[in-house]
C-alpha cells in the first residue's frame, strides 16, 4: 500500500529541510573532513542523497530530465554498482571540489524537479514507492550526519561543540526484567506502514523462555567493568574482540577520556563530565560482549529484543542530542543483539536499482535495534533491523542485558 | 554419560598411530614451513595435540607428573589464554626448533604417560570426559593436517603429490530434490554419544518449507558459473565478497589452474585435469553465496541441512583423498550454510580449560555442515557444527543449493 | 652578516603578501584537504608559517609576548621535536579547526606583532638571524604551497584550473653540451648573502672531467623512452625503483593522462594537451635515473650541477606558473642529482630550535638543485641543496642529462 | 689479469667445500625456515650459489649442458631479471621442496660439471673471469649463511647454538687516535687482485683533515649511550630513525636482551651475558649515527676509512665467529660510514649477465667497510664496499667514529 503523491510531497519537503537544518550548526570546513573511512564529509552526504532522487526517480521518470551535472553519478553513489563506478569510500575526504555551495545548488535543482515530478500530473505507483524509499534513505543519513558530525568535531584538538544547550542529569534506572515464555511468534514488518526488505516477510520463529532488563546499561555499570579489568581480561572477550583490543590498545569506551583522573564524555552537546546515570553510548559489540560476560548474562537475540519493543510503551524522551533516558524501551541507543545480520525466511530484496540496499551487507554484521536519540522520529519501527561490524562505534550503540529462563 | 576407561585406551591408541600414519607420506622440510597464516606446519600439530593431552589431562590427574620439556607449554599452545602466553599463530613457521625428531620424543612420552594414567588404578570420571575430548580434538587436527599438507604441496614450484593412487572418475549425480515440511523440529546433539558444547542443548527451532538438492554442485556446474562470468558480476556478490574478488584478483577455485586452456586441479593424488562430474571443493563463502546467487537459488540454513543429514542414508564412499561422489549426503565435502556461527539458546560453554574451545569464535564466521572426505570416520556425526571465516577456503567445503516452497 | 632591521620589515611584509596572494585563487574548501600524507592542506601551511615566527622569535624576543592559541603550539608544529609535541602530519586533512578565517586571525596577529618588534626600538643579533630564516622559509612554503594546491585541484573529479591564464607553446631546445676539465672546485654557499646550513661550509671538491647538457629533458625526449617501453624494461631501473614502478602500476609521469590516444598534462594553467618542446616535470628519482641509463647517459652529480649553474647565464623567464623554456640554466624544474643527500664536510647544524632545520633529513633522499619556475625569485642560489625521496615526484622535478669525458 | 684455470679449479674445490662445512653444524630443520623476509633459507644459498655457475658459466661455456632440473631456473635465481622470472624473495621460507637432500644432488651435479669444465681442454678467457666472480659471490654468500643462521637460531624458543667451543674475553682497548692531513688521496681497487665493479675505477677524491679512533666501539661504550636513554632522546636520531624506534619500539641493539636485570648478547657460541670490552656488533645505521650524535662525533666518510685501513697493520684475530678485539683495524666488524651508497666516478658496471650485480642497489643504502669475523679470509680487501639499508642490522656491523680537524 503506497501513500498518495500529495503526502509524500509534504514528506519530501520535510525531509529536505531537516537535512539542512541538521548541517545549519557547523562550519564551512567541517562539511569537507573524512577522519575515518567509514565517515563521510557531510558535503558527501548532503550530495549523494540529492544523488539518489535523481539516479532512482527523475531519472526514469521526470520526463526529458537533464543531469544537473553527469560526473555527480560517480561522484556521489556510495556502492550501488548496478549503476556504474563510483568513488571510493576511504577518498571522499580527498576531494575539495564540487564545494558546498555548489552541492547546494544541486540540492536546490533536485528540489525543484522533485517538486515539479510531484505536482504536475500523475505519477506511476512504483515511483511513489521509489520515492517514499528514498526519503527514508535520506532519513537514514540524517542520522549518519549526526554520527560524522561527532566525530569530526571530537577529533579537533580545539574545544568544538554542535549545539550549546545544556544536557539534563540522568535519574539513575530501577532494576527490573521482563519474563517471556516460551512459543512461536511473529517477526517482522507487520505491513501497517513502510519497511526496508529486510524486515520482510514477518514470519514465524520459535522463542525459547526468556528474561530481559528494563534499563539500558548506564555510563556507571559500564565503568565498573572497565575498573575491575574488564579490558584486561581475555577470557571475556570474543577471540576476534581480544585481538582488537590488543592492537588497537584500547581501554575504554570511544569518546570517554580520562583528564587529571577524572572521566568525560564527548557529546554533541560538548565535552562534559561523566553522567554515571546515563545510557552507556558509542560502543563495539566487542565490547557489549565482553560487559554481558563479565555479568554472566548475555545479548538479547534480535527476535527477543523485537517482542520486548513490542510489549513496551516507550516514553517521550526530552528534545536532547545524546541519551539521557536508561528506563526507556527504545529511541535512546540501539541495542546491540547476539544475531549476525542474515536473511529473514523467503527474503526478497527489493527490485532494480535498490536491489542491493541491504542484502548484500549480510556477512559479519550484527543486529542492532530499538533506534537512537539521534534517529529520525518517523523513521523508526519496531522490526527496524539496524546492522554495523562488530568493531565499530561511532554510531549510538548501547547495551540491554537479557538472560535465559532455565 | 563417559566411556570406559579401557574403551578410551584403545580410541587414544589408534588415534595417535593415524597421525602418525597421516605424516609418514611426507618429508622432514614439509613438517616445518606455514606459507599462510591459517596453515599449520605439520609439526606443530604432532606437538599441539600432544600438549592438550599433557595440559588438560597429565598436568591435572597424573601424580607426580614431570613435563618433558616445560618450554613447549607455550610453544604448543595455539590460543588458550587462561593457561597462559602462546607463541603468535602467523609465526609458528619461523621456528627451525624442536626438530621433528624431538617432537616425536615428546608424542613417545605423552603416550607411555596416557597409556600408564589409563592402565594404572582409577580414573576421576570428569578426567575420562577430559581424555575423550581431547581424542576428538586430536582427530580435529587430522582433518587439519591434511588440509595443511595439501596447501604445503600444492605451493612448491616442483610437481608433488601426497599419495600416488590413481583417483576414479565420477558419475554424474542426477538431480533430484527433497522437500520438507514447516513445522517445528528439534536441532542438535541428541545424547547418544560425544558432541562439542556448540552442538548443545538439543533445542526447538521453527522451520519454514523448503526443498534441499539431493547432490552436491559439481565442478562442472561451477565452471559454467565461472564461463558466464561470474567472478566478475559485481551484482551476483556480497559486498565483503566483490572486495575481497577484486582485492584478491580471484578468478577461479583455489585449487583449480588453467594450463595452455585445460582446467586442472591439485589433489592429494597430485594434479589432474578437471573431472566435470566430481563434487566441487576449496570454496570460499562468498563464491558460494555468489554461484547460488547466480542460480537463482539459495545456500541452506544450518537447521535445514541437519534435517536434511538426519533423513538421509549417506552411502559408503571409496576410500580416496579427494571426493568422488556428488550424490552422497555426506562425508564428501562441508557445505557452506547461510547461518553464521551463533550460540544456540541456553548454550552452556565447556567447564574448565576447554573453555575457550568453542564459544569465542562465535563471530564472523559461517557454519558448515556434512563432513569431509579427510574428515576421521568416528569423528563425525550429523549435528557437528565446523565453521570457517567466509575468505577461507583452505578446507574441503562445497555447495548443496536449496530453496524456499512458496 | 645579518640583514638590517628595516629591510627585514620591509622582506617580512612583502612575504606574508605573497603567500595570501597564492591562496587567493582556492576556495575554501580547497584550503582543507590532504589527498596524500606528503602534501599539507593550504591552510596547514598558513598557520605552520605563522607559528614559526611565533616560536622562533616572538616568545623568544617579544617582551611579554601573549600566544594567540596555544593549542597552535602543537597544532602547526611540523616536526621541531625540541619545542614539544606536534600533530602527526598525515592527519593534517582529518582537522575542519581552526577553520580558515581563524587562521587568517592568527596571521593578522603575527604580522602585528612582528611588525611592532621589528619597529619599536632594537632587536638582538640573533634575532635579527633567525627572522631572516624564518622569511626564507616561508618562501620554501610558497612553493610548497603551489605544489600542494596542484595536487589538490588535479585529484578532483571535476575539470579545474589554478589560473586560466594560457600557456604559451615552447620552443624547441638546441642539443648542446658543455664541457668541464678536471681539478679542485670550490662548492657551497660563498657567503655573499643568506644560505641554509647544509650549503655550508665552502669547501674543495675533486671534480671528474665531464660533459652537460645546456638544455633540460623534454616532454617529447620523455615521451620516446615511454613509448620504447621505457617502464617494463627492468634492466633499466634501480632495483627499488623497479618495485616502485611495479608495485604502483606506474605507467607515465605523475600529471600525465592518455585520453582518447591522446596525452595531456595537467597544470596549474588547467589541462593541457602534452606539449612536445616543453620541460619534463613531476618525475621521479627512479624515472630520471631509467631514463638516463636508456640514454646510456647518466644524470650529474650536486657538484656537477653546481658548477655548471654558476658557470651558466639564465634568461628571464615568461611569468607563467609552468616551465616552458627547456634552454634555460634555472628556474624552470629542479634537476634530480645522482648524489644522495649528505652532509658537506665540517658541515654544523643551525643553533638551537632551528637544529632540526636539515641535517636529520640527510638519510635515503636525493638533491635537486637549480631551481624551478615557482621557486620564489629571492629565495634561490646556486648552492641551494633542495633534497626529495627517490620515489616522490609532486614537486617541480625534471633532468638534465651528464656524461663522462673518458 | 685472469687467474689461471688450475688456481681457479683449486678455489672452487675449496669454496665448494667451506660452504658445506659452515652448513654442517645445523639440523635439517634450521634449513628450511626464513623468520623475516631479508634472511634466506641456508637450502636456499645451497641452490642459489651452485645456480649462478649453471646459468653463469656452464650454460654458457659447457658443451651440451643439459640443465639439472629447469624448475631451478626461476627458484634460485635471486634478482637477475635479464635471465627470467624469480621465486619472490619473502616467500623463500614457504617452500619445502626442493629437500636439503635434493639440492646437495644439485650441488654434486654442478661440482661435477664445473670441474670437468675446468679440467678438460681450454676455458676462455671471459669464462675464467666469470668464474672467478661466481667464486667470490659464493664466499659472500658464506658469511650471508653465518648471518642468517644465527637470526634462526636466535629466534628459536629454546636455547640453540651453533657452535659450542667458548670465547674468550676481551681486553679493554686503549683510546687512541690516527690523523690524516688534508689532500688528494686515490680511492678504489689498485688493480692487483681480484674486485668488484663497485670499488671501480680507482680516482683521486679531495679528502679534508680528520682524525679516526684506532679502536671500534666497544659494547660497554654503547650500554652507556642506553644507559644515558639514548633511545628516547630524539634529538640526536636522523628523522627516520626516530620513525624506526619509534614504531619499532627498539630498546638495545638486536641480538642483546636483559634477563633478571642482566644484559646478555647472542652469539654464534650461544647466549653469553655481555661482555663490556668486546666490539659491539648487529647495530643499525640508525643506532650508530645516533650514537656518534651523542658522543659529539661523527661517522667517517667511506673514503676515510679506506684510507686509514689502507694504513693500518691488522693483528692476525683468534679464530672464533664472534668479535673480540676491539683494537684491530679490519676483520672484526662492517663499519658503518656516513657515505650512502653511490657510483664511483666513470663506473662502470659489470658486463653481461652479473651486469645486475651491484650497480642497481645504488639507492638508499649505506657503504660498510673493514670486514666482520665471519667474512671469508680471502674475500676480503680494504677497498670492498659492504651496503646496507640503514635499519637492517643482522649482519655484523659496528661502529668507528672520527671527527674533523679544524
Amino acid at each position: 500500500m503506497t501513500v498518495k503523491k500529495e503526502t509524500l510531497l509534504q514528506q519530501f519537503i520535510t525531509v529536505r529541510q531537516v537535512t539542512l537544518a541538521i548541517c545549519s550548526h557547523i562550519e564551512n570546513e567541517d562539511f569537507v573532513v573524512q577522519p575515518s573511512p567509514e565517515v563521510s564529509p557531510p558535503k558527501w552526504h548532503l550530495g549523494h542523497t540529492s544523488w539518489l532522487f535523481e539516479e532512482v526517480i527523475l531519472k526514469q521518470y521526470k520526463k526529458d530530465y537533464a543531469y544537473f551535472n553527469p560526473a555527480f553519478c560517480v561522484l556521489f553513489n556510495s556502492y550501488y554498482k548496478a549503476v556504474g563506478e563510483h568513488t571510493i569510500q576511504s577518498e571522499r575526504g580527498n576531494l575539495s571540489r564540487p564545494t558546498v555551495a555548489e552541492i547546494m545548488c544541486y540540492r536546490a535543482h533536485i528540489d525543484a524537479q522533485m517538486t515539479a515530478l510531484l505536482t504536475e500530473g500523475t505519477v506511476a505507483e512504483e515511483a511513489l514507492a521509489l520515492i517514499e524509499t528514498s526519503i527514508h534513505h535520506e532519513q537514514q543519513h540524517q542520522e549518519l550526519l549526526y554520527m560524522d558530525i561527532k566525530y569530526i568535531l571530537a577529533g579537533n584538538p580545539l574545544p568544538t561543540q554542535y549545539i550549546n544547550t545544556p544536557l539534563k542529569k540522568a535519574a539513575k534506572p530501577i532494576q527490573a526484567w521482563t519474563n517471556f515464555e516460551e512459543g512461536i511468534v511473529e517477526i517482522g514488518d507487520d505491513g501497517e506502514g513502510f519497511s526496508y526488505d529486510n524486515e520482510r516477510p514477518r514470519h514465524k520463529h520459535y522463542l525459547h523462555p526468556f528474561s530481559i532488563s528494563q534499563s539500558l546499561v548506564t555510563n556507571g555499570e559500564f565503568l565498573a567493568f572497565l575498573e575491575d579489568s574488564g579490558y584486561t581480561q581475555s577470557k571475556l572477550w570474543l577471540s576476534q574482540g581480544w585481538g582488537w583490543v590488543s592492537k588497537g590498545k584500547i581501554t575504554h569506551p570511544f569518546y570517554w577520556s580520562l583528564i587529571d583522573g577524572t572521566w568525560y564524555e564527548y557529546t554533541l552537546h560538548g565535552l562534559i563530565s561523566l553522567d554515571l546515570n546515563k545510557p552507556l553510548v558509542h560502543i563495539s559489540y566487542f565490547e557489549a560482549a565482553a560487559f554481558a560476560s563479565w555479568k554472566q548474562l548475555r545479548l538479547p537475540t534480535e527476535q527477543e529484543l523485537e517482542v520486548f519493543l513490542v510489549a513496551s510503551k516507550s516514553k517521550e524522551s526530552e528534545p536532547s542530542l545524546h541519551p539521557t533516558n536508561a528506563q526507556t524501551a527504545s529511541g535512546q541507543a540501539w541495542c546491540w543483539t547476539s544475531s549476525q545480520y542474515s536473511p529473514y525466511p523467503k527474503f526478497k530484496a527489493f527490485d532494480g536499482v535498490l536491489n542491493e540496499y541491504n542484502g548484500k551487507f549480510m556477512c559479519n554484521q550484527f543486529v542492532l535495534r530499538g533506534g537512537c536519540i539521534v534517529t529520525p522520529k518517523h523513521h523508526y519501527r519496531h522490526s527496524y533491523r539496524n546492522f554495523y561490524a562488530p568493531e565499530q562505534r561511532w554510531m549510538f550503540s548501547g547495551i540491554r542485558l537479557a538472560r535465559d529462563i532455565i
